[in-house]
């Protein structure tokens, strides 16, 4: 099985009326995808932001599993936020994979859009299943990756259909599926 | 397709020493289930609690995103929302399943623990796909429904299992991993 890890990109992603944005990070997000990233046996959940008070922010509610009163209140979620860093941007996330494993990890992106360039999420469980480069998959917050983050990625995984057009998952929702579909047992 | 129903219960479960309490309604809850229960086709998603303060409080937060200024600032999650219906306990939430339908549903109770009685996720599956009763997916707060709804429900679905023996996903992610396994597109 390749190494797998994820990325929630805070920058550059789209607001709703498609300008590029860095969002705010938020504590759902971290709980909720570290616990995914720990139940599908992720190696490492990067939370992507340039802004330092954030990265600050975020330290602090790490800190306050890892270290503090909740340490010991709920083992399950040390377990799950020690997966959690830190970092800069999509360079250092590739760069800190490269470091870890010696290899360059393959970019899967995700998008709620079908497009011309789109893997299906068959042929990624495959590649997750054999024993290739690390991957990362990279999710983005607010209303999406960027065409530029697009663009860099080697996939971009198909959107996730359910029953009807509605395409409006939150990340934390997108997150889990995804994970489910490329590495959920069958 | 059966009809599908969804209902998030925040009494009666268990909290972590495994005493039965009421757990306290979440904004998140409330909108990341009702996203991922749009994106999959459920006809109305139950947010189940005995308490009127804590249905005020959802009220309000419905209120803001169906008549106030979420209702124009943000359309899908209005969409969304419109899904949501409050309810007092498991029985008002098979009555107005009755009452909608004409017939019993077939309770589906979740749980992140094996058992001796559970039902494969493709046995349930072709259930949601055939033309049967309506169904209602019953997920619980805190530590999990009690044993007295396990053992009130036709079917337990077995856990979701992921990569190893990690079982604490969020409710909202195994909202959204089970409307994904019982009807997303394949």
């Amino acid at each position: 099985m390749a190494d797998l890890y994820l990325a929630l990109l805070h920058y550059p992603v789209y607001d709703k009326d498609r300008k590029v944005v860095t969002t705010s990070i938020t504590n759902m997000d971290i709980h909720d995808i570290a616990r995914s990233a720990r139940t599908y046996g992720v190696k490492r959940y990067f939370v992507v932001t340039p802004v330092r008070t954030l990265q600050a922010l975020a330290e602090k509610i790490l800190d306050h599993w890892q270290e503090g009163y909740g340490s010991t209140y709920n083992e399950t979620r040390k377990d799950a936020l020690a997966l959690v860093t830190l970092s800069n941007d999509l360079d250092s996330t590739v760069q800190a994979i490269q470091h870890e494993t010696g290899e360059r990890p393959h970019l899967v992106a995700t998008s709620a859009h079908t497009g011309t360039r789109r893997t299906t999420f068959t042929e990624v469980r495959r590649r997750v299943e054999e024993a290739g480069p690390p991957l990362l998959l990279m999710l983005g917050t607010g209303w999406g990756l960027t065409e530029e983050v697009l663009e860099r990625a080697d996939d971009i995984l198909e959107p996730i259909k359910g029953v009807g057009t509605y395409n409006h998952l939150s990340v934390r929702a997108a997150a889990a599926i995804l994970l489910d579909r490329l590495r959920g047992a069958r």
